[in-house]
Parts: C-alpha cells; structure tokens; sequence
C-alpha cells in the first residue's frame, strides 16, 4: 500500500524482514544494517537474484563477505556507507571516515557505492552528510542517494533538502504514543491499538486489563505507563505483568472500566506491539473488515 | 517434561496457552485468570470436555457464565477463589471476602469450590489464607486446594506448609536476569539465553548487538540495562532499539566483541523473551541438539 501511493521502497533492519517483503512482491529494499557471517552473506545472495537490495557498512572488514555474496549472484551491489550524526549508534563517525569507507566500497569489485545514509537526523547531520558528499565528488565518487529517517521528526524534513534526497520513515504508517508526544500525530491518528478487557475490577479504584507486556511491550515513554486508553482519559495503565495491565481508575471512568468491558489501548511503540502478534484485525466504522497476518514478525535473524 | 518428574500439571494464564497444552497432552491444567465474555466462555466449555481444568475467580458476576459453561460440557467445573494478598492485582482483598465469594462458589449449579489461591506469597499471605481456609470450613467447605507460587521466593516455599498445600512456579524452569537478581538462581543455572552477533564496533569503547527490544524485549531490571552478556563481564548492555543493543565495552572486553564474534545473553526476563521467538534452539556441551517450537507463544486470548 505505501509503494502504491509513491514509496521507492521498503526499508528493513533484519535479512529475515527482507525476505519477507520480496517474498510480498516488494521490489526495491534497503537494509541498512551491517550482515554479518557466512550464513546471512549465503541468504542475501539467494535474495539479490530476486529483488533490487541496497545495503550498508559502517566497516571496511565488511567488504570482502558483500563482495562475494554479489559475485556468487551474479549482480552488482549497491552500498550505502552508514554514517553515525549523533545517535550513537552504528555508523562511521566523521565525514573523513565515512569518505575514506566510500572508497573502499567503491574499489571492491561487485559492489557499487551509492552514497550516505543517516538515522535519525539530529542536528548536524546535514553539515555531515553534505562534508561526506563533497568528500567523495572530490575523489570522482557520486553520493547519490543521501538518505535519513525517522518519524518524530518526519514533518521537519523539509529542512534536510537539497542535501537529504531520501527520507525513511516507518512508524507514521501507525503511530503510536511515542510519536505522538514527539508531536508528529495526534492520539486519534493512531492507527494501530490493542483492544483490551477488563478482567478484574478488584477496587473501586483498579481495574485490572487482559493487556500486559506480552500485548503492550514494556518500552518506556516519557509520559509514564505502557499506554493510553483511549475510552477513558482520567485513566491510566500504571505498570504492567506479562498478563495484567494495572489500571488506576480515574473518578468519572468507573463504568467505562467495568468489569467485562472492552477498551482501547494506545501502546507506546507501534514497531514492537506490530511484532507480538500473528495478525492484526482491521477496523472501520466500528466494524472489523479483514485481517492482517503479520508475515515478518519474529523474523529477527 | 515437568509432568514427567512430578508437577501435578501446569498452570497458565490465558486460554489460548491452555488450549495449546491440552493439545500438547497435559491432562490437568489450572487458569488463574478471570474468564470473561461469551466467546472465551464457550472456548472453555469445548476445553472442559478434554481435560481436567480448574479456573479462579474474584467476583460474583463471573459465576453465571461460568456455570453455564460447565453445564454446556455437561462437567462439573472446579473453581479457586483468587485471593489478592499483597500484590495489588486482581483478587479480593480479605478473607472475608474470599469466603463469601466461596460460598456464592459453591452454591451455583456446575461448579465446585476448590479453594483459594494467591500469588506470589508475600508477607501475610498465610495469615490470609489460614483465615480464609477456617472461615469456609465454618461453613462446611473444604479448602482441598490452597495455592501460592512465584520463581524469586520458591525456595522458601516450606515456610507455608501446611497452610499452603500447592506451588506454582514458572520461571525457574528457565531462569532469567531477575530470578538471578532475587536470588532464586545464579548466572550459570540460567538456560534461555538469546545468541548474539556484534554487529557494528564503531568505537573502541562501543558495541552493537543483533539483539534488540525484539529479541531481549525491554522489562526493567533493578541492575539496569536488558541483559548480561556472559562471555564479556566488564561489559554492559546500556540500551536497546528494536534491532540493536548498545554495548559499552569493557577494559578486558575488547576482543570478545570484535566485529563478527558471537556471544551469550542472558536477558532480565525470560517469559517475554520465549514470547518473542517462534523457535527455542537446543544446546548442550556446545553442541545444537534440536529445537522446540514455541507453540503457546502469542496465544494472548
């Protein structure tokens, strides 16, 4: 759905999830996450015959397992060279280094450098990723695609251009109450909630839900609790036990929580809730329409 | 296999992980766990015809359907009466209470008073239990079943008998971070561990693992962080995304965490984690064994 309305692509952390996309008729996927080892180097070959999959590389010891995963499939890989503006996280950490990797990329034989990649966007990565692609034109290289991401900050994208030419943003497809505390949707722009039961109403005061970590996850979010129940707002899930969400029972939701009732559930981080459960129920008007199956959950390998 | 060395049978708190047992051939299963809603209801009724299962209750007005269920099975249904004894969750929090609720029990059509059940079994759970116990036998009821239970203080379970005449314990089959933590375990009886692949090693003194909230899943633990890696001490996971766990390394560490090495997690919670995967792969002496399909996992219903 999201190619058809102008997506390039999709973009996966893990080979699993790519699999699965291709296997779903996506043509064109960017992992952007170092494979590393024999067997996921033998997987990603398997996958390059079947669909158009750019990767990236933080690390020049990299090079040599991408450059025979591309020959044993006869094709020419495109690499992004992964570039850390702030996070922390993977990444080449100044544009000098992210320039001297490009190189190395674009002097392996079966692979092709296609530029820079980022994730988020913080403050600075512009100046980065603009130094790194300056760098490598001055030594002949091309950068073109120049990619970052991120939904929280999705709406200020803008701002990235002409320097950012690809942006990847995943959550916005669903939201969830850490983008919207991030400002970048409202709470009834969510899409994606758990509907829980009220199971136990042991006090006047708690109301115990059937949704626990094993249905809302435990990812913290600033505003306290697992999430948000939509029905009633004076509310709030105080913690969680993989089978009970605790419920502090605000005054005027004493009937909305009673016992048997069903509810909504806003969770605080779509990407982890989508990947507990075999399928999702679609929803309109109060009617379920069809299901879901969530074909690349668990795919973490 | 824990039938087979003497558990009387297992205990599990949502329906469909129930349903997935009596399927796997466990004859005698416990749900302490408030069934709620007519489709649940006639998914029990369909259980009852296929194996001993004994459900708990907190309130009254869970009664009637509850009977009727029996009776669509044509069995009489054994009920314990959930008793909160300090957790906060769901329950009824006295013990007269509790006898009221046994009696409300035993005198509706189809089901059977079993006795009180609790968990864990902190402080003043005997005292409870104890007084809940006599005040049914004043009315002619016997407490046959009196049921605590809880991994963390499973080793001083002895100190409730004879009050307390069944234990339920879950965790220690596995064993994880917090049951370490409690005391219940040391690191090396812990067997669910999540193998990881460092991934990125973008810094001398940073590490990115394969293993995410995805994998490790992010319930707190009091030591801090998602997990411990066995093979690097000095070393800690200071943080996870969904596909990538954030290592600081440690002085002594540096080697075990190149770019490529594999290591051993053992994560702070080992229900959430066996939630996560679809597969358990076997070890012993360094050696793959087999795998068990994790075949209770997400049935969240």
């Amino acid at each position: 759905m999201q190619v058809d309305i102008g997506a390039a692509g999709i973009t996966c952390q893990k080979l699993g999830e790519a699999e699965t996309m291709v296997d779903g008729g996506i043509e064109d996927v960017l992992i952007p996450y170092n494979i590393v080892g024999e067997p996921k180097l033998e997987r990603l070959a398997a996958l390059l015959g079947r669909a158009r999959i750019t990767v990236s590389v933080d690390d020049a010891a990299l090079l040599p397992g991408l450059s025979g995963a591309a020959r044993r499939a006869g094709v020419e890989l495109g690499v992004l060279v992964e570039c850390d503006t702030g996070l922390g996280r993977a990444g080449v950490d100044t544009p000098m280094r992210a320039i001297e990797l490009a190189r190395a990329v674009a002097g392996t034989d079966g692979l092709r450098f296609e530029g820079f990649l980022t994730y988020p966007a913080p403050d600075g990565a512009v100046g980065f990723l603009s130094a790194a692609a300056e760098g490598a034109a001055a030594h002949g290289l091309d950068a073109k695609v120049v990619s970052a991401g991120g939904t929280p900050n999705m709406w200020a994208a803008g701002e990235l251009v002409p320097v950012v030419n690809e942006y990847r943003a995943g959550t916005y497809a669903f939201h969830d109450r850490k983008t919207v505390a991030a400002g970048a949707g409202r709470l009834e722009d969510v899409a994606l909630t758990v509907r829980a039961t009220v199971v136990s109403r042991p006090a006047r005061d708690r109301a115990i839900l059937d949704t626990g970590s094993k249905s809302l996850a435990s990812d913290p979010n600033p505003a306290g609790g697992p999430g948000t129940i939509v029905e009633a707002p004076g509310s709030s899930i105080v913690r969680v036990d993989e089978e009970h969400g605790y419920v502090s029972v605000g005054e005027g939701d004493g009937d909305t929580l009673e016992l048997g009732r069903q509810v909504t559930v806003v969770p605080n981080h779509a990407c982890v809730v989508a990947n507990l459960f075999d399928e999702l129920w679609l929803e309109r008007d109060g009617r379920i329409t069809g299901r879901w199956r969530v074909t690349a959950r668990g795919r973490s390998r």
